[in-house]
């Protein structure tokens, strides 16, 4: 064991960043931050080895620990100007735990250490409440944890706090801030007997006892029940231990030549080069958070019409200092930094920095800032602009200032999931069929639903946003939405909507059809009246043309990026598309083809449903041709119409997949309807509907089973898509179809409706005299399908994975049922990430690893991409990368995030590589 | 190229049953057959290789071809003393296809070839109607293969057909029996005259064209449009091409010195060593069959009481000459043959020989006769019998002259799955409840449902048997009746039931509750009135001791059969079993452990239902707590006397699995008495119904899902489970418990439960003062846990695959719902086997085998072992031989046919073994 301790502070520091398996994570980052000179209040970390050390020699420390710990102190007291123990001005000490990853409750910290009945004294200066109040803390914390007096069961009550709360009763008050000083002196006489009735010693004075005795404690919970659960359920090594950081306290509320702040090194909102920040004098950090008080602007620059005055003002050396620490944070880490500090006695600490969050504008212009400073490069660019955050800029926002005031006016809510990013304000409807009665008047509309069906999708196509009482993010609702590029919130709870009153309640709020509301589908707020909107520059540019180029400079930014992802990547970006008019739109955000072109959205149309039904009553294959017939030339439009759009790129239509059930009316009122129109009696109608009932569709009789329990359906489509495909070579039009077949689990699936759907496309051809040259393939969305990739390669000529329906069935979870499930999970840790967003590499992924290497066993050249929701989602983009396939597929309003998480992709890779050589 | 005919006919031939490659399956078995002096007509066989020069060449045949089908027809006319085209006494051919894999109905075949306007006449001799009958239909094969006047199209008719049908209708008849011999020589007339029209040319009157153009048909035919899809489908190779037999005819129908008979060397039915057979003099081979004349016996001791005279007194010297057939038969196959014949003018032939089916008690007796006999060693016995044969012998059965007497009487009223053999007679009753009062009343019960429920496990476990109108073999109904042991016949669609007046409607029969039917689980026959059993002996001697071992031939047998399979066999055997009886009843079939015992049949058990519901009900986890504490010593007792029954055995418990909606009631009438029994309002419970209701409930909220969701029912089961233990460890009772997590797909799901249930099984041990050893494992039945099945095997110490719910997620199949898609593949041949019968070994197998590897490497020697219905599949338990599990487990009733297959499994895997090595 080399050394024990780890000085930082000063401006200098034993360890570095790098230290992080010695030092934890913690010591690690204190360290660094004091090498590059910014003033942090002085300290050391204790390593993991003698973590280690101690738990293999029964709880006891390393030769020279104790030196170790008395020399650092003095140092911490040099740098830090106090003594630990001293009567006037006393050092206080945090003693906290540090692994090497976060392991977020989980161990033991001690604050304050080093008060005692002399020392309050010295530290309370002229304000003794602040002083009491830190020692009545911490003698509740070195009871609870180093004494071990918090009780292991969550339901008991601790001790302390039942004094606290039988005082405060005594007292007639609610809240710990109304004690008075009078009342904290009492709390820490009783928390002192408390300590010497529950252990029969006194608690120590001696402030090196209390330290010793917190060290210990850290060390020993390394060692508790919830943190050796944890690391078994997160697979971490119980031999790693823990690292202890010994760090002077400093306080912002000693008085007003005091003060605590938050400041960004640049504006996290707009992304301009200003220095942005606030602060308050004789404060604590989380009285800025906290909003009880006004914070104050750091600098003029910012400070606007504000009476308040600024931290340039009023301590222009310490803004001075800031001003210092802002460059040296910036040309060290070159990105914006958000960082927390305080002023204890007119003297600059900085507690913490990390990377600023900012909006996706901010993360382009600074990106794009530090590339003209050349600070960065422009992979670096690539790097620090996340995908997601593409889309901020790509849709609607309300105005900020307007909402404010909303919020002030107390009228957001509700808050559910974001879904659909962007803002949308319109009147409330609450059905599918009654969302279009206002579109023809052109009223704005917000679809309210407990759930949605894709019979609702028409009036969802024509709402401004999407609003649901129930589901999840990947929802019907959420899916759509994204897709059609609606604004959307899911999972909205507290909605109590009654359908019958054309109404819903929210909390104490009547909301009735025709009243307005507005949300907001990137935080997930739903408000009540009009917000009004700014339209997105991006899309003004590419889809309105109502904007050139050159006026936007968002735009610009955008284009840049755009071009540079295009460069990079290896991945092709193709949209999931279903109308011309999206496959219009995708192609204005650039998709490169079609990778999921849904042929059951087109079966739902006003003028087609009831022929579908049809079909679907028809009591034998003579009569469901019959029907057949009639929706083939509509259907054959549809094709041509998106062939069209597409001309040159790829387009891959699949066949039917939903079961037929889901075509067929459900309320009584359609049932008659629908009879009446197709002329049968309602009792077919409702027997037909039983007999298709299922009790697990999501496993029922859909997918390419349906077109070899009818194989006329599929004849019917193929017809379509080969005689659009024909119509359009004649008119000299490009197209290049590719025919996907859904839910394949067998080889001989897929050669059953090839073979059929072969012929059917020889009989189109020779008919019309013209040769149009298709590739037939197959959905890859079933485990067996993965596991019998070979067998399948050898019928089919491309691969799209799936991965909804993949992820269903790997896991067992039913998108439709899980939700609940899948938050607990989350919760307690046993899942990262929802994995019907991100996909999941292990499982998932390691059936799309085995498919992707058993297909290019038998056919090098196969076409593999993905069309599930992940297509747009910028990590399983990266995995996609990472297991070669050939393209993504995403809704049109995701192409730009899957563009540029692809050049990431290779970007991550090359420097991966990098890493492995050296 | 060798040889381009060989030959096979009067006890020799050029070919031998090893040539399948090149003379085709059947060419080989004419070949085999010739050789060890069977009768058959002679004939040869063009071997694949001519067919694939025919295709290579397009259309040319090899050099020589001609002269070695000529130097061989001539071998053929005599052996058979008949000529080729000779008027008097003309020999006539088959020209038939042969591939090395049986295709089906895929290529042509045409009979008759030789006969024209003269040599009819010699093949007349008296029966110008025989004769005339044999011309007309080689016209129409000749017409529809040769010249191709087939349409290709299904939906038109054949031309030929067209005729016959006019010719009916002009003479006022309906079947082609009823046209006189006039008709026939008109249809020969117009068969002619169509032929010479369709194709400008007349129909070939010379044998010698005739052979020729039916040869070059048959090879043609290896490309016709159906034979291709076929191979597509089927993956068998366009190379192999097909063989082509040309063999003499023979007739049975030629006069009273003719005849056709069907003969097993020995009898079928009860195993006895005797020559048993029927025969029917100037009949075809279907005259037999179809059982419009009453065959006769084939000889004296068979003839008993009939007054019809047996070949043995007919024709003695042909009834010699099929003893000496049958001698030679059994010399050479070592094995009961099932043979057909043909007398053609007083000379035997031989068309046909292949191991004959029989029953269990049969397959047993034949195999150790022949054992006793030295003819077979005891390796080839445990070959012969079947598993599953053992089944027949093991349930009771219906007298088999009873049943004859029921057929008699018309009282077969309808045939569906036979998914739980035996035999049981009751009466009809249509509700589990309404069961129990006729069982306290001990009144036979048959249950009659729509289908079953778990609900209805208590009823279905006090009826004789279980009748249901839907399901297929792996239903509730199913699987619940074979673990039961019940007999039961599923998926019978004719019943009409109705639930409201107590009967069912089958075709024009009304049954109403209370009236006695009989069902036959072995064959799926539903039956009006009693139908008297027979008790199966080994039942006798092993369950009830009502029989003493050496009163039983068939127990001796039995008990052998077994001795040896435990000698062989690797595999562990054990029960799903999940009440004491079930235990008692598997430990006297000799099962080694329990694989599955299932806790949620004790939750709907009569006295804890409501108790069960209480705690559903319950609005948070204290109050679901106290409704747990009640259940907790029942559920206790249950482990007790499991554990008591099964001492020294292991024991492998599965914590709760169905989602909890199942428990709840479902009519209002239950709703309204579980609301009052439990004192709480309707409404809570419909609302929790509501909020409960899952989409797809196979991918819901189950399995350990709910443990990680509500853990307090996954702590009280552990409480009960290991609480059992140690009070029967201090009663020195031995135990071996193994708590199963269920629906595990991520390692940290059963680290979540793992960490609690040791927690909870220390507190209990603690407090008892006593320890038990337990193991903690999980069923692995989702696709992701077999793809991440060495970070499971960190944590679990044993795997159990239930290969139900892991056969439903890989192919996405909901077994509730697919079954008609499963019949649909199956009869167009995507499938072979119903997956949810046989082990789908690519697919699931193929995950299976991932998670064995996977598991095996980072806990070698972790116990492995399956608990799905496969568990007691022959095949099945093969597989799991071959992958290396530890031990299958299945329902009592299967554990002979398990012990069989993992004998067998032993012995297939040396064969192998031994093949591969020479």
């Amino acid at each position: 064991m080399e050394r024990l301790a780890y000085f930082f502070g000063g401006g200098k520091a034993d360890g570095n960043a790098s230290m992080r398996e010695l030092l934890g994570g913690k010591g690690a980052n204190l360290a660094e931050m004091s090498r590059i000179g910014l003033p942090i209040p002085a300290g050391f970390t204790i390593p993991t080895t003698v973590c280690t050390y101690f738990m293999k020699h029964g709880g006891r420390y390393p030769h020279g620990l104790k030196e170790a710990v008395a020399e650092n102190l003095r140092q911490v007291e040099e740098v830090m100007g106090k003594r630990f123990g001293d009567r006037a001005n006393p050092l206080l000490v945090s003693v906290r735990s540090g692994a090497r990853v976060s392991m977020p409750g989980m161990m033991d910290t001690v604050l304050n250490i080093g008060l005692n009945d002399e020392t309050v004294e010295g530290l309370a200066g002229g304000d003794e409440r602040f002083a009491f109040d830190c020692y009545r803390r911490l003698l509740q914390m070195y009871g609870d944890v180093v004494l071990g007096l918090k009780p292991e069961d969550d339901t008991t009550q601790d001790p302390f706090e039942s004094i606290i709360w039988e005082l405060k009763q005594s007292r007639g008050v609610t809240k710990d801030t109304e004690l008075g000083i009078e009342d904290l002196k009492e709390l820490v006489a009783r928390f002192k007997a408390l300590i010497r009735e529950a252990t029969g010693r006194d608690f120590p004075e001696d402030p090196h006892e209390q330290l010793w005795g917190a060290i210990e404690a850290v060390f020993k919970s390394w060692n508790n029940r919830r943190a050796i659960e944890y690391r078994r359920i997160n697979n971490i090594p119980d031999e790693w231990g823990t690292a202890v950081n010994i760090q002077a306290m400093v306080f912002g509320n000693l008085g007003w030549d005091s003060g605590t702040g938050v400041a960004f090194t640049r504006n996290p909102a707009t992304g301009e080069n200003e220095f942005y920040g606030e602060y308050l004098l004789n404060a604590q950090g989380e009285d800025v958070v906290a909003g009880i008080r006004t914070p104050q602007p750091i600098n003029n620059r910012q400070k606007g019409d504000s009476e308040l005055p600024s931290l340039e003002e009023e301590m222009p050396e310490v803004y001075r200092q800031l001003l210092d620490v802002r460059e040296k944070l910036e040309k060290h880490f070159k990105d914006m930094q958000d960082i927390e500090f305080t002023i204890e006695k007119g003297r600059l600490w900085v507690l913490q920095t990390r990377a600023g969050k900012r909006t996706g504008l901010a993360a382009l212009r600074i990106a794009f800032d530090m590339y003209r400073q050349n600070l960065i490069d422009r992979e670096i660019v690539m790097l620090r602009i996340e995908p997601d955050q593409l889309n901020h800029i790509l849709r609607p926002v309300f105005d900020a200032d307007e909402k404010e005031k909303a919020k002030r006016e107390k009228r957001v809510i509700a808050r559910g999931l974001n879904a659909g990013p962007g803002a949308a304000t319109g009147k409330v409807v609450f059905s599918a069929s009654r969302v279009k009665d206002y579109a023809e008047r052109r009223q704005p509309v917000i679809l309210v639903r407990e759930e949605t069906s894709p019979e609702d999708v028409g009036g969802m196509s024509v709402a401004e946003g999407i609003l649901t009482a129930r589901g999840g993010m990947t929802s019907h609702a959420a899916l759509v939405a994204r897709q059609l590029g609606k604004v959307c919130v899911v999972g909205c709870d507290a909605l109590e909507i009654n359908y019958e009153k054309l109404q819903m309640k929210v909390g104490e709020h009547i909301v009735k059809e025709g009243d307005f509301i507005s949300i907001d589908g990137t935080t997930g707020e739903v408000i009540l009246g009009k917000v009004p909107t700014v339209q997105s520059e991006i899309e003004r540019v590419l889809v309105d043309k109502s904007l050139k180029p050159e006026e936007s400079d968002t735009y610009k930014l955008y284009s840049t990026i755009m071009q540079w992802a295009d460069e990079l990547r290896r991945l092709k970006v193709r949209a999931n598309a279903d109308q011309p008019d999206q496959a219009a739109k995708a192609v204005a955000f650039g998709a490169e083809g079609i990778g999921l072109c849904r042929t059951e959205h087109m079966f739902f149309a006003a003028d087609r449903i009831n022929k579908v039904r049809q079909m679907i009553l028809a009591s034998d294959p003579a009569e469901r041709r019959e029907a057949l017939a009639k929706i083939e030339p509509l259907q054959q439009e549809d094709f041509k119409e998106i062939l069209r759009v597409m001309q040159g790129k790829p387009v891959t239509i699949r066949l039917l997949d939903p079961p037929l059930h889901e075509f067929l009316p459900k309320t009584d009122d359609e049932i008659a309807a629908t009879a009446e129109e197709i002329g049968v009696s309602k009792d077919v109608i409702v027997e037909k509907t039983k007999a298709l009932a299922e009790m697990n569709p999501m496993l029922g009789n859909r997918g390419c089973r349906l077109g070899i329990t009818y194989p006329e359906i599929y004849d019917m489509q193929v017809r379509a898509i080969i005689g659009a495909a024909c119509d359009l070579k004649m008119e000299d039009v490009e197209v290049i179809p590719e025919i996907m077949v859904p839910l394949v689990g067998e080889a001989k699936e897929l050669a059953f409706i090839k073979l059929r759907a072969e012929r059917t496309a020889r009989e189109v051809m020779e008919a019309r005299g013209i040769e149009v040259t298709y590739l037939i393939g197959t959905m890859v969305e079933v485990p067996r399908a993965c596991i019998t990739a070979d067998e399948i390669a050898r019928v089919a000529e491309f691969f799209s994975f799936g991965t909804n329906d993949l992820t269903q069935m790997a896991y067992g979870f039913s998108r439709d049922d899980t939700a609940p499930v899948i938050r607990r999970y989350l919760d307690v840790g046993i899942l990262r990430h929802d994995p019907f967003e991100a996909l999941d590499r292990a499982g998932v992924g390691g059936l799309m690893k085995l498919a992707v290497e058993k297909a290019r066993k038998v056919r090098p050249d196969i076409k593999l991409g993905i069309c599930g929701e992940h297509g747009g989602e910028p990590s399983s983009v990266e995995f996609c990368e990472q297991v070669g396939l050939d393209y993504v597929s995403c809704s049109p309003y995701r192409i730009p995030v899957a563009k540029l998480a692809a050049a990431r992709a290779v970007l991550e890779r090359t420097l991966s590589g990098v890493g492995q050589t050296t």
